[in-house]
């Protein structure tokens, strides 16, 4: 990815269309793979790690992943430009944090990315704008399918496609919404969702994925369940359940506009602007749970003068290395903080 | 006062005019005085207290008070008209809490005014803009005399005049400055103050006086002798101590204004300004501690579009009764927040 492109072209889940999108940022199908005749990444020595990459670059040279083809040495990649890739939810944490051959792969429009040598040898994501998990299931299919041609899985017919990790075992499949709930989340109710999620084997998590905080009252809400159902039913099953979540977040956000508790929605959600358009200096944290607010205020009419799709990239904008790729220099924490404000107080300065 | 006046007629103090401004908001001479062959106020019936306060209104009668002379029957005025007067520092809340026939009186200028029945028969305040204890004290004399050769005043050839609380025995004399100070409040150092001022026997109080806290930064710093020194020495002794708090102020306002914590300063400002130009709800206060941040941005040049005169004038206009009184009827706690932003909101409207 170019330094030029940055702030400009922003990621599928940033355009802020499709359905649902007043709650769902965007809808993700991971497949897991394993190349046949190979031990799992974790039993691999580099040979043949870097034997599994060369593979799966050359079988990937093939497929369409939406505009320019882009392939990431994650191995050699600057710090920087890992967390970079990792912020724009194109590779995991997991991957940068690893060891020995590895490396990505992207489509330019950001909506087709594959990682090689984390946890297996393959993680396969299509993301979508808005709920659109058969859309996106359909695009992982295609390429699924495509690279499957060039280079064998490891199955069994028992159980499916093998991983690494059992709870990956069978599909190989984690469907997942990003969720923004700040409605819930103000009025303290996520716990509800926490254990309706849980009854009906859904994980919820945060932000970035598993083991991350919510950031902005973003929660991502998954299957957990990949052995024993077809991808069908697994995505049917999260289908089901989210008119239920999405409703209860719409039904307190319509209740926060009315006349009593109006008055605290639109002050809330005023003062973030304000604090966004002002502030010398803002934190991550801070950025986030303002811009929430301010999604928040812009879906329900208060502020009219802002896009979603605006607010939804600067989401990703105010994160660390993208404050720094925008700065073209790193930064430390004091600059990144400074830098921050100053990109905010830029890109949503009163019209 | 009437209706009408409130928002317009800013008092003396509020001008932001006077030597040293940028530090002391107002200088305040108080005089304490009984009428002769009366006993002390709390050991009057209601019918000497009625004779006193006629005596005494009659005898203001005759005395130039600066513009319109006014008087408030503070027994029978409404609860909200006595608590706007103590808001504007005409009258204090223990004229109002209270009992039997007392009053006010006091020069549309609101420089000079005076109570009857509060502690003393009589309480006589002169106040002036920024630090001007001489013109204070000048004028305080002034009508003093005036007074004193219609109604004599309880005096001992040995104490000097005799007041109600051994503390005001001798001159009667009260002398103070109030003072604002952000800069030491923010760095925590306002311990030293309270220190030094302790160590040259003078008392630090709140916005409101004896017994009440600081808001908005702001101190009154005053005499707490008043027995066994004339006049000009009580007020040397305060003029003697000043320089040093001015300078300390100014000299961590500097500090703040360089480059290392400059940011940190700005931020603060431009926060403040920004959640009083935007918020729908703000408590009094809140509003205090914001107009605290924005006064000093004006004052360090941080924030150029607005005057000390402005803000000065809000850090009354937020308190409640003014909030009632602008709004022409009486409020509940959450709808005076609500007005006291709509008018931070007009009144600080990006220029």
């Amino acid at each position: 990815m170019e330094l030029a492109d940055v702030g400009r072209v922003g990621g599928e889940w940033l355009k802020g269309t499709g359905p649902e999108t007043d709650v769902v940022l965007s809808s993700r199908i991971r497949l897991a793979r394993n190349v046949a005749g190979f031990p799992f990444a974790t039993r691999c020595d580099d040979d043949q790690r870097a034997e599994i990459l060369g593979r799966l670059k050359s079988a990937v040279e093939g497929v369409d992943l939406g505009g320019r083809r882009l392939f990431v040495d994650v191995s050699s990649a600057p710090a920087l430009e890992s967390r970079f890739l990792v912020e724009r939810h194109l590779v995991s944490r997991e991957l940068v944090m690893g060891k020995g051959p590895r490396g990505a792969a992207f489509g330019s429009e950001e909506r087709l990315s594959l990682m090689v040598n984390e946890e297996d040898h393959l993680r396969l994501q299509s993301l979508h704008s808005g709920l659109d998990l058969e859309a996106a299931w359909e695009e992982a299919r295609r390429v699924d399918r495509q690279l499957e041609r060039i280079v064998p899985f490891a199955t069994s017919t028992q159980y499916g496609y093998l991983t690494a990790c059992p709870t990956n075992v069978g599909t190989g499949l984690r469907a997942s919404v990003m969720l923004h709930l700040p409605a819930l989340a103000y009025t303290k109710q996520m716990e509800k969702v926490f254990q309706s999620c849980s009854r009906t084997q859904l994980a919820v998590r945060g932000f970035y994925g598993e083991g991350t905080m919510a950031q902005g009252d973003f929660y991502q809400i998954s299957n957990q369940v990949t052995l024993g159902a077809s991808e069908e039913e697994i995505l049917a099953n999260l289908s089901r359940m989210l008119p239920t979540i999405l409703e209860y977040e719409r039904e307190i956000r319509r209740h926060l506009l009315k006349e009593k508790t109006r008055v605290r929605l639109e002050d809330k959600v005023h003062r973030a602007l304000a604090v966004l358009r002002a502030a010398r200096t803002v934190t991550s944290e801070e950025a986030m749970e303002m811009l929430s607010a301010v999604r928040l205020g812009v879906i329900t009419g208060v502020i009219g003068s802002i896009g979603v799709p605006a607010v939804n990239e600067l989401f990703v904008l105010v994160q660390p290395a993208h404050v720094q790729k925008l700065a073209k220099t790193e930064l430390d924490s004091d600059e990144r903080d400074q830098r921050r404000a100053a990109l905010l107080r830029e890109r949503l300065a009163a019209t």
